[in-house]
């Protein structure tokens, strides 16, 4: 890699940014449909994460693993420093058909950044102030600026929760926001523990708090495709997280009274498919008239058979809203309308929370000097979790850069980004490390 | 077995039934739930058929099988005829977690109806008239009339289409009613084909048509326990089956797009549940209106995952109606407001038929013959298919005899018949058989 190739040619980037997207998309893709299955440790994950390290060495990174499954290649300008460095990254577990943007955007594009910011480097020692004009292609980035922290890729273990059901698992555990106990209780749907399911893929086991996998970072940036609209109606490739919602997920379980679907009359039957179906229309127009945003998309039925009135449907609901008080007063309200339909259907109603995550606000100085290296993208909020929102919440500064969704269909084969906006979300957070790596 | 024993001993005759019925309780069921699960050509449902063999074989019975797993177990009084015979039984299978006494009452029924009718033979041989007096036992039905024709207990393969989809599986290869080709098509949910599965079980596999089994009888009587409250509703421990409805089985499938249940904006979604809880609703309300069934027990979910807005929701509509322009209505109805709902939800609706019975009569003779018999007792009609009804439907003289459940719930642990009507059936079974078979 030699000054002269990176500052003369203004299409190296785009190029480098295409051949690891290229290597990395047709790993656990389904054909028919598009959509990706690349559930944590499977051998589609794990492919994954050999073409992660692969990449690592091909740049002379030293990758390190905590207990939790989570990977760091680290760059360290200065092989003294340790602490203190800045660390990007995302995930690269899908959820069951998902999209092939939704995490492996961050980290196919936080290589490509490291790759500009190390030209543009080279360029400098080379050329001096030459290597401004590296910015054709890094977008200004790289100007000037001389890393001296250590430089991150972090790859984040289970963020969907699709197999074992915690989403952000890798990163709640190292941050000590879920017990460790808990998490060796979790286990996938064929009965596989965590821990099993870890071992059996070759992955070390200590599960718990890992604050040195992370060196004490100054600052954790997270680049994501967008999972909504707000960019494109915006006309905006680029935007800034200002904060995640609160949101959780709630087991509602409507009880009733198996019988036989042509001889039961119908007033003498508890039918729980009833009591559901009512509240998942009434969630549907209680989340429309707060907007806020609730979804049953998981539904169990038992004994399942078209000839019986089932004896009990299970089924999750997912609800987020702008602040606490409105998701609580949200739920309660969709809990209350399920019960009363529950009288009326003769059926029982059990609500179990399994999970809940408070309001994750991004750190303010943070996202400030990110907003004026990148000239005031739009600030949004985000409805989804993610693993920068647990560092957050962890008090590391965090922030995350959005790069533009079209249709803002996300954990969906249709998850799509444009090529130029992939390319536009690079030249951020190359501008964005490189700023953050100098000071 | 001695004529002095049966004469006087009227208690003798529970006391079979109940033995029967206790060597077959256990089999199949599950502790937790009481409920049973005996699908076709399972080991408990083959320790069924063994039961049956066994009670078979105590009583010099002539087990008969024919290619499509139906059993009939022959009694013959005179061993030179083998045809116009009289033929009773139900089934031994269950739906999933469902009641012990759907099937499996009108076989045990069987054994202790015939066991009375030839212990009012014996005693008949040996008293002369004094055979009158096992009508004690047997509600007068021994009384007089010498069995002639054989007897036939029948054991009917996949009654419930449980495990393969399609009720009523043997009797309908057995009349014709199914094409083999079809039934070879069938496959259970793990995947196996119907006949590798009965191959598996041992059970000899030449699918179609098989006149031979009931060697063209003269009259079918299935006993069932009631899956409804109308006997209990009249007082009655016994009634007399008019006719089946018709009713069918339509897959409903819901098409929507995929997408994060957090960032996708409520408006934004094509969300397929909202439309299917609708239509389960608007199902509901209709089968009430119209005095029908409608019942949405069996419901799949793509991807099912609690994060993401499906993109696929199957839902299986069983409806039954009096009769079938009332059922054909019933249904239109049903489809237009899932269509309208589809087109303000932007899903997408398909229906697919996958059953279809139509009414079946009774035959009015034979039903009068048993109803001046048993003293014009309740003639009730049925919502439930049974082979008694794909019988009639190929012309076999056939009745039903129906045994009061106090709840009327069926399918589902709970199903139950007091100890005293079990043997008020036994009795009625008896004295129609006795009738039958004289002449």
């Amino acid at each position: 890699m030699t000054a002269g190739r990176t500052a003369g040619e203004s299409g190296s980037l785009g190029t480098g940014f295409e051949e690891l997207w290229k290597a990395l998309a047709p790993i656990g893709r389904d054909d028919r449909t598009g959509g990706y299955h690349r559930y944590s440790w499977t051998p589609a994950h794990r492919e994954c994460e050999r073409w992660f390290r692969d990449e690592a060495e091909r740049r002379d990174l030293t990758v390190e693993a905590d207990g939790n499954g989570n990977l760091v290649a680290w760059w360290r300008p200065d092989p003294a420093r340790v602490t203190g460095g800045v660390v990007t990254g995302s995930h690269l577990d899908s959820v069951p058909d998902g999209g092939g943007y939704d995490g492996p955007l961050g980290v196919v594009s936080a290589f490509a950044a490291l790759d500009a910011i190390r030209s543009a480097g080279a360029a400098e020692s080379a050329g001096g102030t030459a290597g401004g004009t590296a910015g054709g292609a890094a977008g200004g980035a790289a100007g000037g600026a001389e890393a001296t922290r250590p430089l991150g890729i972090a790859v984040f273990a289970e963020e969907e929760g699709a197999r074992f059901g915690v989403p952000c698992l890798g990163s709640r555990l190292l941050t000590g926001a879920l017990e460790p106990d808990r998490a060796r209780g979790l286990r996938d749907t064929a009965g596989v523990p965590l821990t099993d399911a870890m071992e059996r893929a070759g992955v070390p086991v200590d599960l718990g708090p890992a604050p040195d996998l992370l060196h004490a970072p100054s600052a954790f940036v997270e680049l994501h495709v967008e999972q909504g609209r707000a960019l494109a109606d915006l006309g905006a490739p680029v935007g800034l997280a200002r904060d995640i919602w609160p949101h959780g997920r709630w087991r509602f379980e409507f009880g009733g009274r198996a019988d036989h679907a042509g001889t039961a009359a119908m007033s003498d039957r508890h039918d729980p498919m009833l009591t559901y179906a009512m509240t998942a229309l009434a969630a549907n127009k209680r989340a429309r008239l707060t907007q806020a945003r609730t979804t049953f998309g998981r539904v169990q039925v038992e004994p399942n058979a078209t000839n019986a009135v089932p004896s009990l449907v299970r089924a999750w609901l997912d609800a987020r809203a702008a602040d606490e008080p409105s998701l609580d007063a949200l739920v309660e309200e969709i809990r209350r309308q399920a019960g009363d339909r529950a009288q009326r259907d003769g059926t029982r109603l059990e609500v179990h929370p399994e999970s809940w995550t408070p309001r994750v606000e991004f750190d303010v100085r943070l996202r400030d000097r990110l907003a004026a290296r990148l000239g005031s993208p739009p600030v949004l909020s985000t409805q989804a979790g993610h693993d920068a929102g647990i560092l957050a919440a962890a008090r590391i500064p965090a922030a995350m850069l959005f790069v533009r969704n079209p249709t803002g269909v996300s954990h969906a084969p249709e998850e799509y980004a444009e090529p130029a906006d992939c390319l536009a979300g690079v030249d951020a957070l190359t501008a964005v490390l490189t700023d953050l790596l100098a000071g």
